[in-house]
């Protein structure tokens, strides 16, 4: 699986800068994974590959459990869909762009870098789960 | 206000400690905040005061909006309820506690240093929010 995490303006504390690539490592062995920073919402859809399956994160969308997410992502790469973008959008910024899903981390509010973090310890949480593998080595 | 945030089991990664920290440092100017880390569930309840009003989280709880919990934790203030214990719950771990209030972060589990992370960070918008004040200075 590829995915790439859009983010929408600037994550600024070194903590969390850090979470993230620790578990860009940790997640090197079960799939491919980049961030994608832009300044603003208004380039997200012709940086978007037409082939991939977008899921839009925001309060809005649908919560799930952890589990719930495992099956979503073993589902796509069951059916193929091995290229996804994953676009989290802060309250407020509105963007043009018709998402496959619409998924949520919580009703609470983030900081952008709080909320990529979420992301990427979810998917790792995932490839665990659907390994079979505890969460902790 | 006087927080105490208990959290069963060790807070593993180095970015999670920082983070915490920098929120510490960040509410010191609102609030007193502190976190009291436990070996397991069973010593929880001599632990807690008997005065202090107590909010379990757990996946299993309400979920609220970063707006709510600050009213929450405003309407706290103005009934005089000024010592609060919060008890953060991983998926499995049961204990014998009735708690005031039973909220949630997120439907999905995490590891326990990022959802203490996201305990301080909205504790800390709260505060912002509550201030009229910009999240970021």
């Amino acid at each position: 699986m590829n995915f790439k995490i859009y983010v929408i303006g600037d994550i600024k504390d070194k903590f969390y800068k850090e979470a993230i690539k620790e578990y860009d490592k940790r997640l090197s062995r079960y799939c491919k994974i980049k961030i994608i920073k832009l300044k603003n919402a208004d380039t997200l859809k012709k940086e978007l590959s037409t082939k991939t399956y977008v899921i839009l994160i925001s309060t809005a969308g649908q919560l799930l459990s952890s589990v719930e997410l495992a099956n979503k992502i073993n589902e796509l790469g069951v059916r193929g869909k091995s290229d996804v973008s994953i676009i989290y959008v802060d309250n407020g910024i509105s963007i043009d762009i018709e998402p496959n899903e619409h998924i949520s981390l919580s009703k609470m509010s983030m900081d952008i870098g709080l909320a990529t973090t979420i992301i990427y310890e979810q998917i790792y949480r995932a490839y665990r789960i659907l390994n079979n593998q505890p969460y902790h080595k």
